[in-house]
């Protein structure tokens, strides 16, 4: 499993929970995160790399737990490592999504390089071709998330900002009509889940894709009889590019349980 | 002159603005910004990486207009390139925040990376080793600047939040005294000095960092007698290590004037 850096640990978190027998090793580029300002061209070139390193400890699978990444190098990597199932998060939130909206209306939050490469779009736009995507860049939450502000009133008024355009739009706007549901498009957005929750009020169903992302890895392992039985004894092993106790420090957040030091290694892409 | 990203343009700015007959070569390493959140071991790296790319074209000075490389890389820097004058925009925001102060209590905000170095810390003490100085790292104050969301009630909630404990503390605090002067220590931040000035109120001196670097390159080739002349065209190349047209866009708002993408230059590091 790779990620630009810790935001990825909530779909580790989600993979966890559902599968604790797994052994996981995952990279976080934190050397050169984010991934969501910059081009499809880098993001491609660096999520490669981040596999080849993968690759090279021998896994069973390749999760792809950035939606930047997910967005622009999935092709890209199935290429790189024909027959190695490699699972990104768009496509599982892009189904749930399509599960949970009524209307057809479905709202899009994530980094600019998810949103300018439009894959929430394609992938939506596959299972349900009448659908009415909004998609909104909010790159201000990963900083919000990063920096542990994942409350209160600035940042509610961050989401506000963002989200009442979409989902309070003014009156004698000529919008069609107001989504029923929200993709939460990036890796740090589940943190804010509950600031967005109050500024788009009850009604609207959110969309996690690290959660929905772990259902699709889940399926994808018992599917192809690659479980690990009660044997597997379930570690994980970190790899960063970048400061290893800060790996540590800020990921433990993001995981929601302690990560000790001496189980980061640094690595070099 | 080299940073990670568009930042250093409010310090080509301030130069232009002063040696408008200079040729300036600027290398915004974009594709893995920001520095600020980066492991000394690794901005060091990069900033070699990028000191490199600007030497082989032939420079006769080099500014590391970015704060957090100039905190933690100066000294490599300057190894690296014996007999060329390197130019941080540590010193001299030091140098004017020192001039600046009448109570020599001091506050500094900046990246994690320059507060963790203690770069400012150094420079401030070198010169009036009595100071009191209050360092705090605002993250979220870069992703305002690059969002261009530079004034209004979110950026003045949150320039409050990191501001407020340190110019208005708690009564019954034993803080000893609040700061006269406030070292704007990073380059993203001239852009949110109007929101900060709301926070802080009239009486706290305001220093730019960006500026004083400025001023100090200009002193520097002067007395080095290698000022270009009337017959200097005075032009700006830049280069990025990612995409070209981005620069351009969001480079043109740190800037003040308009970038043409043909004058943008994509490099690998």
């Amino acid at each position: 499993m790779f990620d630009s850096g810790v935001g990825g640990l909530t779909v580790l978190k989600a993979l966890r929970e559902r599968m604790p027998c797994e052994e996981i090793l995952y990279l976080g580029d934190t050397a050169r995160l984010p991934y969501g300002t910059k081009s499809a061209h880098t993001v491609t070139r660096y999520a490669l790399q981040a596999t080849v390193k993968l690759v090279e400890r021998g896994v069973k699978m390749l999760v792809i737990a950035c939606n930047t990444a997910s967005s622009v190098a999935v092709d890209a990597v199935r290429r790189a490592n024909p027959g190695l199932p490699v699972i990104g998060v768009v496509r599982p939130g892009a189904q749930a999504a399509c599960r949970a909206s009524k209307s057809g209306v479905i709202a899009v939050v994530a980094t600019e390089g998810t949103i300018a490469g439009g894959a929430y779009h394609r992938a939506i736009h596959a299972l349900r071709p009448e659908a009415l995507i909004l998609g909104r860049a909010t790159p201000l939450f990963v900083a919000l998330a990063e920096e542990g502000w994942v409350e209160g009133e600035i940042t509610e008024g961050v989401a506000a900002r963002y989200l009442m355009p979409i989902f309070d739009p003014p009156s004698g706007s000529d919008r069609p009509s107001v989504p029923d549901t929200l993709v939460l498009g990036c890796t740090h957005f589940p943190l804010l889940a509950g600031a967005i929750r109050n500024v788009i009020g009850p009604d609207v169903a959110i969309v996690d894709s690290a959660a929905t992302a772990a259902d699709a890895i889940q399926a994808e392992l018992r599917d192809s009889g690659q479980t690990n039985g009660r044997d597997g004894c379930g570690g994980t092993l970190f790899l960063t590019t970048d400061d290893a106790s800060k790996f540590a420090r800020t990921g433990t957040m993001f995981l929601g349980t302690p990560i000790a030091e001496q189980d980061v290694e640094l690595v070099d892409l």
